[in-house]
């Protein structure tokens, strides 16, 4: 076979037409709403109707610590979903929406690879059906109410210096990461500190990805917390009167849009929340809706299953009730030698023993997911240049940790070569979910972090100085401390130094700073330096990203 | 009948699916992408594929200078679009898009009123197909790229003072008209003063609405100066190499898109320039699109004739070769009475007087539109409060201009209340075209703008000072200079000062500023305060802007 790019695979796929993809899950010609012929918004009204059905069984594709030789989680979610639907089973997938910003940064597409793929890769990766879009207009419109509200009198009393709600932009700007606004005198207001940060770090990304319904979403919006008074009280969205209309901008948005796997095989793509100061999954009402369509739902989560998986079952799962019947964790062998000390310049070259000494990172993430009470299995995403040694290395690591380590090749073979892996998660599946999240409600939260600290991280202790406890205190007074937190640390490690690979023990993990995501429901704990507005690198993707001759995108891949 | 509002007669129209309204122009279902059940883009292919096929005749509606009693111009186009199908007319009206921001300050809706309106209203009023979100997108991407460049080096030389390239957002937000962007110190970049203007402002939206096709768009773009070097030698956005990305961003904005009207007429809605500092008229594209669809286009111009049609004009018709075959000069009995000097307040009541000491307005927009070899009629846009006497006085003064004045009931009575428009806008378009633009390319630019002041304002002069002077005399020795000029100045009054309502003679222009439109082919004089970025007001409309039970939305018209 020759060797073809993911766009050039993407392009060929005999895609049908999306009324097609939604026949197959029972949703009316009427109530798929069409953006182009291959995408789709279900309708509110269906989505409605499906209330009360029984839900199909929740699968949980995550992964081992990323690092540059790449995993494949989405691939692998793909994978599996068209492997399901290849084994006879009624399987829908569920992945995120891509950020349009970082496409001009360097960042690739964000739709799988190879033959597990989702498409119109192009548009998915644009401005698809234009939820972002929308989340950035209701975000923006709370941002010029809070100004307006002081520019005429600040009859709520808000204290410009605590401010706390920015801007977004779907963008890769550093430029606006700090700024001062309302300057030019009368006319524009009273100057102070602020700054935008990229789209999917909008608070409102996370409330769209977690509420229920419009009216669950408009109540949340109401309760975004948009800064304080000098008296420390909060200010909310619902006192500017902002709720209503940003629930009008998102309207739309909040309807899951329906797309197709190069197999036919139907994918929601909906919600795209940060994996560090937000929980990294996407919508419920997408996951809900599946499950009421299907009998399996193949989801995926941000990062590696520290962050990831942890946050989909203690945020999501918790607060959405859903009970996730196996998960997935997805490891390559180039990451495992990463992990157990091979440069990336060095992979092509068979090493077993660096296999072995990076398997115990991915024998913390099978242990940390097992807590959880969901059956595992291990999914190795096969790259050209694994030898066999190398794999029979991973498989007898695995078996050693009472899992099974699945050799998959869906990127090269599509269904055909992740056959084994469907099989298994059926299997898996058939026995009823132990999930539970890891902590109860009721804990207070510095406790929260210091669970999940201890628990998933393998952390010694959790530091935080007083002005943060205190903080935490006063949150917990304000009734906010049933609510789950949101650890943002690096992605690269299980401690808060990307560069400690493996599965490192008894570090301290340092809380810099706390955020409350009244609206979405959770406490952000902010460990290390967590960028929310990326910048560009010195040659931009952007530079070649062109329209060639035949109106095909080119350099966006 | 009882009163029904705007709201409730767009969402009682009998839609037809869009693919029969596209059937009805020779559009196929596979040309047309949908959005939605009721909204389409065509694709470009079809639109390639009608090259050298014959155009029909193109109608300008226009009106007198804008008064708060409102003129109903969109009203006019879209009624007769609608009279003219009516009368077994093959017809497509072209209008522009509606801008979102404004919607949640006080504006209302911009797709006609009573039983003359382009529905869907409300996607139309939000984000629609979502173009304005592309243009913001590509917008952005070109100014986060300037600032990437001066982060990483400056290698081009701009002089970060010089910088004219700012940003965009579709939201009335005064607090980001001056701001300091860069603030954080070294990983942020170096701190400059800039701003953000509403999305109809951006350059990108005149030059999308200007552009022929996808490359025309791209070598336009490329085009764009973003600022200038110490030597004031003009940086281009293709020296960024952002030109390409950003044709990307747009390759679907560049689609027209196809609505209808209550009636089921087909209409295009695709661009929505500002009228001040740009052109003020949907896009080229959609214009030549639908001129070789049908028999007869209708299609307007933004504020009044002084502005909206002599840009349409001078611009639009000049640069795409566009011939228009009639126009239409709307008037209301009440903005004539305003422009006579009554109050709002007081125009219930009968004032033959009033109307008749307002009538010199609608006189010289008439005088001024046959100034352009374009033969006119003049449509009085019928209001409950009209008296007989009142438009009778219309029907005579305007009978002494050599025009008619026609009343027309649309608003009411749909396309059944302006027949006679119709029939009398078909004779006037039988007689061969004899526009011609008001000036020739190779007049000096500031001649250029003292034509218009002298000719269409009755200006006695323009005032500039030997700054401004020295920049058009640089853009001239840089090739600029057969570019047309475009005056930004109130849209209330021929004179510069809003106040001054009727026909005035003799003032003066003051130009305050030039600006080059490199992209989009024009240079803009800014004649006295013009807001690029719209305020919110003290109770802005989006705090009762809010979804009701049914879903519906309540407040945004």
């Amino acid at each position: 076979m020759t060797f073809r790019t993911d766009i050039e695979i993407a392009r060929a796929a005999q895609k049908q037409p999306i009324q097609k993809i939604g026949a197959r899950l029972g949703i009316p010609a009427e109530d798929l709403i069409p953006y182009g012929h291959d995408k789709a918004k279900v309708s509110q009204t269906f989505i409605r109707g499906l209330e009360g059905r029984p839900e199909g069984k929740l699968i949980l594709v995550t992964a081992i610590n990323p690092t540059p030789a790449g995993e494949g989680k989405t691939t692998t979610t793909v994978g599996l979903g068209d492997g399901l639907n290849r084994i006879g089973k009624r399987a829908v997938i569920c992945i995120r929406e891509a950020s349009l910003g970082p496409n001009f940064g360097m960042k690739g597409g964000a739709a799988g690879g190879g033959l597990s793929q989702v498409v119109p890769m192009e548009d998915m990766n644009l401005h698809f059906t234009g939820d972002f879009h929308a989340i950035t207009s209701a975000h923006n419109l709370l941002s010029a109410m809070i100004d307006n509200h002081i520019y005429w009198g600040n009859d709520l009393g808000l204290d410009a210096r605590r401010i706390t709600w920015r801007r977004v932009m779907d963008m890769n700007d550093r430029a606006l990461r700090d700024i001062v606004v309302n300057l030019g005198g009368v006319a524009n207001g009273f100057p102070r500190e602020t700054g935008f940060d990229i789209t999917v770090a909008s608070e409102i990304m996370a409330i769209l990805c977690l509420s229920e319904d419009l009216a669950d979403l408009e109540w949340r919006l109401g309760n975004i917390v948009v800064g304080y008074r000098r008296d420390r009280s909060p200010v909310f969205c619902r006192d500017l009167k902002a709720d209503g209309a940003m629930a009008v901008l998102l309207k739309d948005a909040m309807q899951p849009n329906l797309v197709q796997t190069i197999e036919n095989n139907p994918a929601f793509v909906h919600g795209g929340p940060f994996a560090n100061i937000a929980h990294g999954c996407n919508s419920v009402i997408a996951t809900r809706t599946a499950l009421r369509l299907a009998d399996y739902v193949v989801t995926e989560a941000g990062f590696g299953a520290d962050l990831g998986a942890e946050k989909f079952f203690d945020i999501k799962c918790r607060k959405a009730g859903l009970k996730p019947s196996a998960a997935v964790v997805v490891a390559t062998i180039r990451a495992l030698k990463m992990n157990g000390g091979v440069a990336k310049a060095d992979l092509g070259q068979e090493d077993v023993a660096a296999v072995k000494r990076g398997c115990p990172n991915l024998g913390r993430h099978i242990a940390n997911v097992k807590g959880f009470g969901v059956p595992v299995v291990v999914a190795i995403n096969h790259f050209a240049g694994d030898t066999e040694a190398e794999i029979a290395a991973v498989r007898a690591y695995v078996a050693a940790q009472g899992a099974e380590a699945i050799l998959c090749r869906h990127w090269a073979e599509g269904s055909a070569g992740i056959e084994d892996l469907a099989h298994r998660v059926v299997q898996l599946a058939e026995t009823p979910s132990m999930f539970a999240p890891l902590y109860p409600d009721d804990m207070p939260l510095f406790e929260k972090m210091e669970t999940v600290a201890r628990r998933i991280y393998h952390a010694h202790e959790v530091i935080a100085d007083h002005v943060i406890r205190d903080q935490l205190r006063a949150w917990e007074a304000a009734g906010y401390g049933t609510l789950p937190v949101c650890i943002a640390k690096t992605q690269y490690s299980f401690t808060t130094d990307p560069a400690i690979l493996g599965a490192p023990e008894g570090h301290a993990v340092p809380v810099r700073e706390v955020r409350l995501s009244a609206g979405a429901g959770f406490v952000v704990a902010i460990c290390g330096e967590i960028r929310t507005m990326p910048g560009l690198p010195r040659t931009p993707a952007a530079e070649v990203i062109r329209l060639n001759d035949q109106g095909l995108i080119e350099g966006l891949f």
